[in-house]
């Protein structure tokens, strides 16, 4: 198939890419290095560098014989949105294409109105840009499990029947997010879904949790294909942050009472779930839901388990209670489901000590880069 | 109390500016002639022409003796909206700044994200202007019924309390809408909703249905102050239209079987609606909403009145079936409450057979300046 990866530099969309090359599909990629240029601005590159796209294109081949195509540009540009896919005309487009941290979208004024603009207008084109060059194209929407905050009921797979005063009817799963880069992405799937009705776009958005690790198959030979490691407060997500902190010793920034409980998943499980999506496609008039995580664990199962294999690996630990920047729930009810990837023959990579020993250890080869000033920054919600 | 309407020029803003003057508020309206400017574009002006905002507001204060602030410009723009913001500092912001056409924002991809960057933006700058310059006041924002759709459940105001395997827990009525326009009011309201639940902003979302007429207390000295009277496809709304059809001979453009069922109030009730809302402000940290119509009517039983009602005035009014241009169900349940507005005072203006004789009798005083050719359009959903 012709796949068109949006957001193809980013953490998850360049080893998509590779991983998707892999596999025999026909891959482009589309970027503008936006998350590249707000790490810069805000001084907090990754852990190592990362060549440019077009480098990674030309070290794939060498590895594996096939090219990825790579388009540099804004697809919040029609001129330059309708460009690509006029050209490409894509069976599948995965939409990566995103400002993707919470923490930036909380930072000020300006960097809130830069995600809603960039992550509304993104997806508005992409939606505009099938209609009018791919209409039977699948877009596979990375939507996430924040979408759905953490109510005080059972979460479904993005819908929920619901009977009220002896009537019965199906709507979206509530959503209420927890940060206004979440709140986007709720945005974003009241536009797909619009659509999806109005225009019989096909479409499957995968609810994801919070990735961890770096390591795919694609990229076990060449180091310089790794994705970005972040670790700041801005753009690292958990897992890998307290990765980072154990590795530097600087204790683990539990937030307040820790009981914050997500969805997790390895970054092979993202390339595999995406994949599956797009060889099972949505119908057209479909907008089908998928929760994206393997396991849940609150951050203090989290912080526990990188003391124990770090313990191991001899670091000595500590866990810290830090005051919450964040406006959230430190103890809640959580219960999603997730049964629909695994239905489609998702088998998952779970979190075990191996696994998190391997990725201490990448780490540590490392630790010299580690900037322990990059850490905290305090970025508050209210 | 010092209240800033924004949107100041459109059909309903300027009503409510004269409205809230005539009550001693200080007013003010902010808007930058977008609806005036599609208008002219698309070739759909108004039934008559209506004096720019400076103009209007010489004439209110000839009229009533009191002074309304006018700013005019685009709220998108941080630097315009900031300046405003910062030199009124409101009590009250009464947000009507949207393009409000669901058929425009069907009309084309121009159209559409034009409607879509155009109501966030503001959305957007209105709430980071208040949080920094105004942390107290009352966002009172024009949300729609067409927010709801038409589910196949009773229509609840705003919110709905889900039990689902036992568990319970409170969320905001699902919403699924029938056009772009709509959509970014959806859009809309999960931005106020997330920073009402952050930055405890208080929000009233005002669920308006379609209105009717032109007439009220503050316009009926000087027909110079009415507003938009807007009877083509784009602009114009159901009730209107089919008043100028009758008028003209146009058959009533009844689309498909008729059966859409929506809930209506006169123009008097908007600004009634709007007043009270302001004058018992929500709650800090609070997003109240209120579903705001006073009866509803399906696109038939309008027809029929104004077929009732033109015939009487020795108009000989046709009712005719056209293909159905959007993409809708035309028969459908429809139970929405609407207690709130009524618990705080509203007295309704309903839809009498005087009302309608009196804005009929008004557009054929305009007969000659109906142009026939500007009634439909056609422009179709899909």
């Amino acid at each position: 198939m012709k796949i068109l990866v949006l957001g193809g530099d980013g953490y998850l969309g360049w080893p998509t890419a590779m991983h998707l090359s892999a596999r025999g599909h026909e891959v482009a990629v589309v970027d503008n290095y936006l998350r590249r240029r707000l790490a810069t601005e805000e001084d907090v590159d990754p852990l190592y560098a990362v060549p440019n796209l077009h480098e990674r294109a030309t070290l794939w081949r060498e590895a594996s014989g096939n090219s990825i195509g790579v388009h540099i540009g804004d697809l919040c540009d029609w001129e330059f949105c309708a460009g690509v896919f006029s050209s490409f005309r894509p069976d599948a487009v995965v939409h990566y294409a995103e400002q993707p941290a919470a923490p930036y979208s909380m930072l000020n004024r300006r960097a809130a109105s830069l995600t809603l603009h960039n992550n509304l207008g993104v997806t508005a084109n992409t939606i505009f840009a099938v209609r009018e060059f791919a209409p039977d194209a699948h877009i596979v929407k990375l939507g996430t499990m924040g979408e759905y905050g953490t109510p005080d009921i059972d979460i479904e797979e993005g819908w929920l029947d619901i009977e009220h005063k002896g009537r019965k009817d199906r709507f979206l799963f509530p959503r209420q997010a927890g940060s206004l880069y979440h709140t986007t992405k709720v945005m974003d799937t009241d536009l797909l879904w619009y659509y999806v009705r109005m225009w019989g776009l096909r479409v499957t958005d995968l609810m994801q949790g919070p990735v961890y690790g770096v390591f795919t198959d694609e990229n076990q030979a060449d180091e310089r294909l790794l994705p970005f490691y972040s670790y700041d407060e801005i753009f690292g997500t958990v897992l890998n942050r307290f990765v980072i902190q154990a590795v530097c010793g600087h204790p683990l920034t539990v937030y307040g009472a820790g009981g914050q409980t997500r969805g997790y998943l390895n970054i092979r499980d993202t390339l595999n779930c995406v994949r599956l999506s797009i060889e099972n496609p949505a119908d057209a008039g479909e907008l089908r839901i998928f929760n994206q995580f393997t396991e849940t664990f609150s951050v203090n199962d989290l912080a526990g388990r990188v003391k124990r294999v770090g313990d191991e690996l001899g670091m000595n630990v500590e866990i810290r209670s830090f005051p919450n920047p964040r406006k959230e729930k430190e103890e809640h009810y959580y219960n999603p489901a997730h049964t629909g990837l695994l239905e489609l023959g998702l088998e998952p990579h779970f979190l075990t000590d191996e696994v998190l020993a391997q990725l201490m250890q990448f780490v540590q080869r490392h630790e010299a880069q580690i900037r322990e000033d990059k850490i905290r920054r305090d970025i508050k919600w209210d």
